[in-house]
Parts: structure tokens; C-alpha cells; sequence
């Protein structure tokens, strides 16, 4: 099955538990979003859902027609599975298939998204103010947005890009674009600069969940992000032209807001939620291109405003990040690095998906281990300050896994190097005072490698074998006790270590023999004198 | 109230849901341990209980009149309160109080432990064959054996002393103790060897709940763990003498096994499941004394064999080590480094709560967060490999919390540094051939200390402000969504970044004035060449 738009993909959610439909009145400024919050504060990723809300006003009493939804596209690897058709596991390899596999979209005559169209004046009273934009941090958020694909032209070859960019509402037709200088959407504007005054956009609300994976994900430049949608979902996304400029877009989306984004005119950031769990306050020098808004078309039937839930991680953004850097790593590890005993790389969403980052291996040779932490360190010169290896047997994305594996299998002074020279992504703990090194304005950041792999010939692990562990789980819920979700390790295996004469001591205890052990242990008895230095 | 046996005790512990009773009738050598470790490796803390069960059979076909009890001491920090009678957040105080206030404990002509005795050759039919005695980790443990209060007296002064020791049963009337060189129990076995050849003990199975704590716990030498339960229970503990032996034990135990362990008679010791996660598996060379068993006494109905939980961590072991661990080094932190600004020393149980350490504290200068893990790296040579300082705001038994912080408040070219000359207490990473240092088989290990503490302004953290959060946590509860448990930061916060001006724009976007900060900056709009170099 394909979702054809982001209505049917909610079905599915909701069909299979994965969606909370709230009916009760609820307030865009205070309400929405922090009740969204609970979950990824309160509860385990396993009972995460999205969430869509169908009564929703705003602080001046305005009740709204339109309905928002957010956290529907990763909030869990469950949810993220069921919008890329996939099981969980196989989210990291559908992306590879797409980019391999585009399929180009479908110009069709009309569709969904434009049933209803506000433009030029209309748009003073209608269009933007229609839209129920929540308050993401109530208290600190200094604006409302869009987080969701924005859409633009490479002028000179004519190819689109959809990315993910925050759009700020300001105005009634002013909205301010979020945009950082090494981005595919600034290139298009640095473009857009050597041609004429403004660059067309349009920003899709909405679309099939494929449209928004790929604009979230590092999509190589120049490729259209709709045909990689096109490839994930198996068959071409249907798109239309926008009204008021020269642009495609997802035919079945929700909204789509059209505008012309100004080459030369910019006004001040104001501070939002980043995901680095902080508030970006040091915006003052940070300024924003003016998009004027065309126009503003939509569905009829009470349109659905979706958004991404970022800030505090875990957030939607994170897991997001987490699938995407993941799967690049690994590739860039395993094929271009030559390192083909890499598993899996786990960015951690405690570290918004960014900063901490562990590598399972099984390692060939000695060398593997610190040759992958080098080569994930140089990746990026922003990504990766704590960067662990571990082996096969440990569980990357488990904190404490982890940490078992720090705790017995990692020495500091043999096994952990600095890497000097990075640089910081919206880091507060670069920017201390004096700490400023090379050319102006670069705030050093490092990272730190640690080698937690096993170096030597290790015992068994402390627990049961697998065969009582398995007949251990069948009792327990035959007793009815809660249902348990278990932890790498879950039962003993061997190592290196482990002689035949105590594999067979180990049986006789099975057995109830113990006091036969006893008696040949008595027989290599020796005596002791404690006393002697 | 105060439990006067361990059976007042599983009654409350039974009450408050704490306790799963299991009838169902359950092999000892195969069934019953991976049956309570599928809790520990599947449960969250806050659904761990006690296990009691009233119907065990052996291999051999053999029904035991005696039940099994373990995981009841300490598998979550509620129940660890329960039997310290206080708050969990009070636990670390009650040991000190106890230590500061002791009550000798009140010998008494009878005893319920007395109920029935086996002595001499009745010792060959019965006694240590009609106890129960679970197997740790069927498939690799070589042994069965105790894990309860091991008691010696100081033949000096006549101060007994009862440790947490284990007992490896291999014969009936023979039982080996696993004692290493440095424990208070083998100063009292050099006493006794420089006066004669054997030193008598008695090992308590089943006390009341203090007896255990204490003998888990590190209390001063010279100082008898019975009356410091009895500061803890605030009653003397009852005691009776033993039959066969020189000693008092506590008279309402299930069992005592009496016996004297011989200063120069040892056997090889076996492998067993460690804290660590591994086996102990290079157990050649180790060789323990031999305790000739005089009597085994028991109550008469139905005696419970209680046993304390350990190997794979996080288990019952790790729990008493984490909150004994905890309360000695913030002491030493805070009183005699002098760092006022100690708030917590959380050992994490993934480490056995032995390697990883987080200290939370509130700096009153930049030098606090070093000299406190420079401080607690010092305090032992065997004890913490990471050791990472965190601010007030970071849950320091959090390991998303502690990564968090990790992640953005510590750079690590500027703020970790590596402590060598540490002693690997059986942690197999230490044992990397060519890596051995200085005197012939010291096993140098290291300590990796971390301060992720803030150390320049931060702004406010990503979420919701708290009325915010508290609001919607009613609302959440309101929709009968399962019950959240809040992580924290679970509210955003000010650090120390935060101007007015931003103040008074996050509180226009409360309440739908955006549009109107959208003309304020439109005041300040700026013309920008972004093709200028």
C-alpha cells in the first residue's frame, strides 16, 4: 500500500495505535505543544504515538477549522517503520534504495492542495491567520513557524530542492527564512543574487510522509528530492504548479505557502527551541532573508497543519537525524573507509542525535576499532564529540549497555585519544572565553575516542545460558508477571575464555553433584601458611 | 514498626506489591535464578519486586520442605526503603545514623534460629542437604553457595564481625570461604592463625532486614554490624549463642550454619558469576579456606533460604553498592575535601556500581568540579574509571541525562584528564598483555575524570516553561494516556542568558502578537549583499 497523501498514512497510524486523536479543546500558545512534550519526557519510545489535534483555538478565543498534527513521522522507529512501509530495521537501507532508485514526480492538472487559493489582498485577511500555528516553548519561544519542507529552484539547471527550513510568521505576508550559509537552499539564493532581486519558494505542509523523510535527510545536491520520495514510495509523487510562482509541488498536501524570498533584504533572528536541548539565544548577528507570501493555497476540508516536534531532544527531529546520520556513517565507514566489520552506528538522541556516537564492530584486527572513531571523527568537522567502538555483543543504542562496555573493557590510558580541530554546531561549551583559537570568530570543539572494544580473552558473561534464560521468559508469562522487554545481554555466552574441565563442573552442578566436586577439589588440597609475607 | 524477622518483613514487602510469591513448583538448579534475572534484565526499576518461592524441587526429584527467597533486600530503591523503614531519598542517612548511634544487641536464652539442630554425624543425613540452594547462573556457575552475613570474631578484643562473604558449599559437612586478602574476615583468620588452627564462624542466613544491610555495607572495623542494625532498627537485635561455636547470632534467622574454618587447610576456588558481568574465571591460583561445618540450626516451619542476587548487573548486589558507595564518597566529598557545594555521588548499576561515576554538584568556583573528581578518583585505587562532574540540573543516575550534558557542556581538550596508577579490581580490561606496570602482577588501570559542568553562560533550556508542563500533565491525565514518568529536565529553565527584551517578545507570542514583533523588526530590516566576500 502507498499513502497517497498524509490522510491515509494517519489512518494507518492510527490503526495500528500509533496515533493519539485529541477532541478536546485545546490552545495553540500553552497546550498543544506541551501536552505533545509528556511523551517524549514521560514515556519509553516504545509507547510514543503521534498525535493530531481537531479542536484548536488560540489565545484571543479563535477557534480554528483547520487541525494540527505533530510527531507523526518519527517519534518512535515504530511510527518511522510505518511511514516508510518498512520493518524497522530496513529504514536505513529504504533511503539508500531511493537515492539509487528515483523515480521522477508526475505533473498532474490540479489537486487537493489548491481547493482553495488566497492571494495578493485577499491575504491581509486571509491565509496565514488561518493557520493554527502552535507555540512550541511557551515562555521562550520568541515566534511561530513551519518546520517542514521548503521548496526552491537551482536557477541555472532548473532542479528543485526540498529541505527542511523553519519559516518564522511574521506578517500576514511576511515570513522569515531560517537559513544557514552551507545549505542547498542558500546556494539556490546565492544563485538567485547573481540573476535578479528574489528567489521563488514554496514551503509544502503536509505532503505523503515520503516527501518529508527525504527533505528531512541528506539528499546529495542536485537530486530532486521528490523523485527519491518517488523511489521510497514505489511510484512517481503526483505534483502541481503553484498559482503565484514557477514552481512543483505535492498535488495531495495540505498546504502550500507561496512566496518570493528577497536576495537582499534580511531582519534579526529571535530566539526558538534548537535541538541541542538549549534555547538559540546568541541571535542578534543572525538575520533571516524576507519571503513575501504570494500566496496561500490549501485542502478544503479542515486542512491539517503539520509540523516536526524538535528542541529538548528526544524529539521527532532527533530520531530523524538519528536514521539519516546512521546510515550515512555506516556507509561512509564500511565501503569508502574499508572497514567491513562495521554494524551499526548509533547517534544517540540524548545528544540531539549529533554529539555522541558509538560504532558496533567485529573487528578483524587489532586496528579496526581506532581506525573507525578516526575516520567518524573526520566525517564531519561538526559531528562527533564522544565517539565509542564496541563489539558485536553490546547494544549501541542502550546507554547502559554502553557504559558496561566503558566500565570492563576500555582502559583511559591505553585506549582513548583528543582529536583537536572541530568545530561547534550551536554548542554552548565551545564558547568559553579565551578558548578562541585560529582564525577569527572559529570557536575550537574536539572529540574524544574511545576504544571500549575487548583487547584480550574475556570469561563468560555472568548469566544463565540462553536455554534456561528462553524457559525462564516462558514461566514468567505463564505467571502472568508483566510483560518484559529484554536488555543485550540476556543470557550468558561464552567469550575466550572457558576450559572443557569447568564446562564439565558446570554440568555436574546442573545435576546436583556439587559435593562430588567438592571431592576432587579435596584431593588438590594444599596446605597454606598466611602468616608468611 | 520494626521487623523482628525476615518474615515481618516479606509481609510488608508483600502488602506494598513487592513481593511476587511464586507456588508454581520450580527447579533450583535451572528455573529459579533465570527466573528472577529475567526481571533485571527486563523490568524498569520501578516494576522490580522480591521473589518468594514456597515450592522447589531439585534435579534429582527431590521436593524441599524449606522455601528460597531473594531479590528482596535491594532490586529497587522502594524496596530498599521498605526495609530501612524510610524514604528512598533517606536511605544513604539511615546507614551513618545507625553507625553514629549503635545499640548492642541483647542476648536472649532462645532463639527461633534454634528451632531445630544438626550436629555431629546427624550432619551427614541432614543439615546442608535440605537447604536449597539455587544455582546463579546455571550453564556457567561451578558452585552453589551462600551470599549472606558471614560471622568472625576478632580474637583480640572479641568484636565480632559479620560480612557479606560467600560460602561455597561442597560437601556436607564442608564449605569453602571465598575471602580475599584485605576484608576484615581474613584479618580475623591471621589473628586466629597466630593462636591456633582454626577460627570458628557462623554464617546467618535470613535475618532481619538491618543484619543484611549492614553486612552489605562498609562499616569501620571494630565496630560489631549488630549493633549498628540495631541503630538502624532502633531496638537491640536479639542474639543467641551458637551451639557448636564461640559466637552470638541473631535468634529469629531461618538458618545458621556453624562451623570452623581452618587457617591452613585451602581449596581451589571455582568459577562463579562476578558483579562485573563476567565470570570469575581465573580462579587457578585462588584458593580459599576450609570451614568444617559443626551444626546447621533452622526454624522449624518451613525455613526460608534468602540469598542475595548479584552477578550481571543491575541486580541486587549493585543496589546496595550504589547507595554504600554513594553515601561514603559524598562524605568524604563534601566534609573532608571540603566541597559544600556536593549534591549526589551516583554510581551507575551498569558498571556494577564500581567504574561509572557521576557527581552532581553546585560549583562556587571554577575549580570545585576538578579537585571533586581528581577527590573521589583518589579515594580508592580500585574503585571508578569514569568519573564525570554534572551541574545541579543533570539527574546524575541518569545515563540520557548524564550524556546529555556530556554532549554540550564538556570539551575534551579542555576539560577531561586521565588519573594513571589506579588497581584493576577484577575488571579483564586491565589484563592486556605487555601492559603490566611496575611491581610483578600489579594490572595498572586509569580513570578518565570528565567535568561536563557549565563553565561559561548558557541561555534556557528547549522546552515548555514548568506552568506549562504542570498544565499539561493534568490535561494528559485528564485523556487517561498511560501514566508518564518525567525525565528531567522535563520544563525549561533560564541559565544564565536570558535578556528582557526576549522576555517580553516570548510573552507577545503567548498571546498571538506575533505579527506585531514581526513590525518591530521590520524597523531594524538590513540590506545584505550575500555575494559579497
Amino acid at each position: 500500500m502507498v499513502f497517497h497523501d498524509l490522510r491515509d498514512y494517519l489512518k494507518e497510524l492510527d490503526k495500528k495505535g500509533l496515533l493519539r486523536t485529541v477532541d478536546r479543546p485545546t490552545k495553540i500558545e500553552t497546550e498543544l505543544m506541551p501536552l505533545v512534550r509528556v511523551q517524549f519526557r514521560g514515556m519509553p519510545e516504545s509507547q510514543r504515538t503521534g498525535f493530531l489535534f481537531t479542536n484548536v483555538h488560540n489565545s484571543k478565543g479563535r477557534k480554528f477549522d483547520a487541525r494540527v498534527c505533530t510527531a507523526v513521522l518519527s517519534s518512535s522507529m515504530d511510527i518511522y517503520a510505518t511511514g516508510m512501509e518498512c520493518k524497522p530495521d530496513e529504514v536505513p537501507d529504504r533511503f539508500t534504495f531511493g537515492i539509487s532508485h528515483p523515480i521522477e514526480p508526475k505533473l498532474v492538472g490540479s489537486g487537493k492542495c489548491q481547493e482553495v487559493v488566497i492571494s495578493g489582498e485577499d491575504l491581509e485577511k486571509h491565509g496565514l491567520m488561518d493557520i493554527p500555528f502552535p507555540v512550541e516553548i511557551p515562555g521562550y519561544s520568541c515566534q511561530v513557524r513551519t518546520t517542514t519542507a521548503f521548496v526552491t529552484k537551482d536557477p541555472e539547471t532548473g532542479v528543485q530542492n526540498a529541505g527542511t527550513y523553519s519559516g518564522q510568521v511574521f506578517g500576514p505576508r511576511k515570513i522569515l527564512w531560517e537559513i544557514h550559509r552551507g545549505s542547498h537552499g542558500f546556494t539556490h539564493l546565492k544563485k538567485a543574487a547573481e540573476r535578479g532581486k528574489t528567489m521563488d519558494a514554496a514551503i509544502v505542509i503536509g505532503g505523503p510522509p515520503y516527501v518529508q523523510y527525504t527533505a528531512a535527510a541528506k539528499v546529495p545536491y542536485g537530486m530532486d528530492e521528490f523523485a527519491v520520495a518517488g523511489g521510497i514510495a514505489g511510484e512517481p509523487i503526483e505534483v502541481v504548479r503553484c498559482k503565484t510562482v514557477d514552481l512543483v509541488v505535492p498535488a495531495t498536501a495540505e498546504y502550500i505557502i507561496e512566496g518570493r524570498v528577497s536576495v537582499e533584504d534580511f531582519e534579526q533572528q529571535t530566539p526558538f527551541g534548537e535541538y541541542t536541548g538549549y534555547v538559540a539565544a546568541d541571535v542578534e548577528s543572525q538575520w533571516c532573508p524576507v519571503m513575501e507570501v504570494t500566496a496561500v493555497t490549501h485542502r478544503k476540508d479542515s486542512p491539517i497543519f503539520q509540523t516536526i516536534i524538535s528542541q529538548m531532544p528526544p524529539s521527532e527531529s532527533s530520531k530523524l537525524r538519528q536514521v539519516a546520520y546512521g546510515s550515512a556513517f555506516t556507509k561512509f565507514l564500511k565501503d569508502d573507509c574499508g572497514l567491513p566489520g562495521i554494524r551499526k552506528v548509533a547517534f544517540h538522541e540524548s545528544s540531539g542525535s549529533w554529539q555522541y556516537c558509538v560504532i558496533q564492530l567485529k573487528k578483524t584486527g587489532p586496528t579496526d576499532a581506532m581506525r573507525a572513531l578516526v575516520c567518524a571523527s573526520g566525517y564531519a568537522s561538526d559531528i562527533g564529540k564522544v565517539i565509542i567502538a564496541v563489539d558485536e555483543d553490546i547494544d549501541p543504542f542502550d546507554p547502559d549497555s554502553v557504559n558496561w562496555a566503558l566500565s570492563f573493557r576500555m582502559q583511559p590510558h591505553r585506549d582513548i585519544q583528543i582529536i583537536r580541530g572541530k568545530s561547534a554546531h550551536l554548542d554552548p561549551s565551545a564558547a568559553n572565553p579565551g578558548e578562541e583559537t585560529g582564525p577569527k570568530g572559529y570557536l575550537e570543539s574536539s572529540a574524544l575516542l574511545l576504544d571500549a572494544t575487548r583487547k584480550t580473552d574475556y570469561p563468560p558473561t555472568s548469566l544463565p545460558k540462553r536455554e534456561y534464560m528462553e524457559n525462564a521468559l516462558k514461566i514468567w508469562k505463564e505467571l502472568g508477571f508483566p510483560e518484559p522487554v529484554m536488555k543485550n545481554p540476556w543470557y550468558g555466552y561464552d567469550l575466550e575464555k572457558w576450559t572443557s574441565e569447568y564446562d564439565r563442573y558446570s554440568k555436574m552442578v546442573l545435576h546436583g553433584d556439587h559435593f562430588q566436586i567438592g571431592k576432587e577439589l579435596e584431593k588438590k588440597r594444599i596446605k597454606m601458611n598466611i602468616l608468611e609475607k
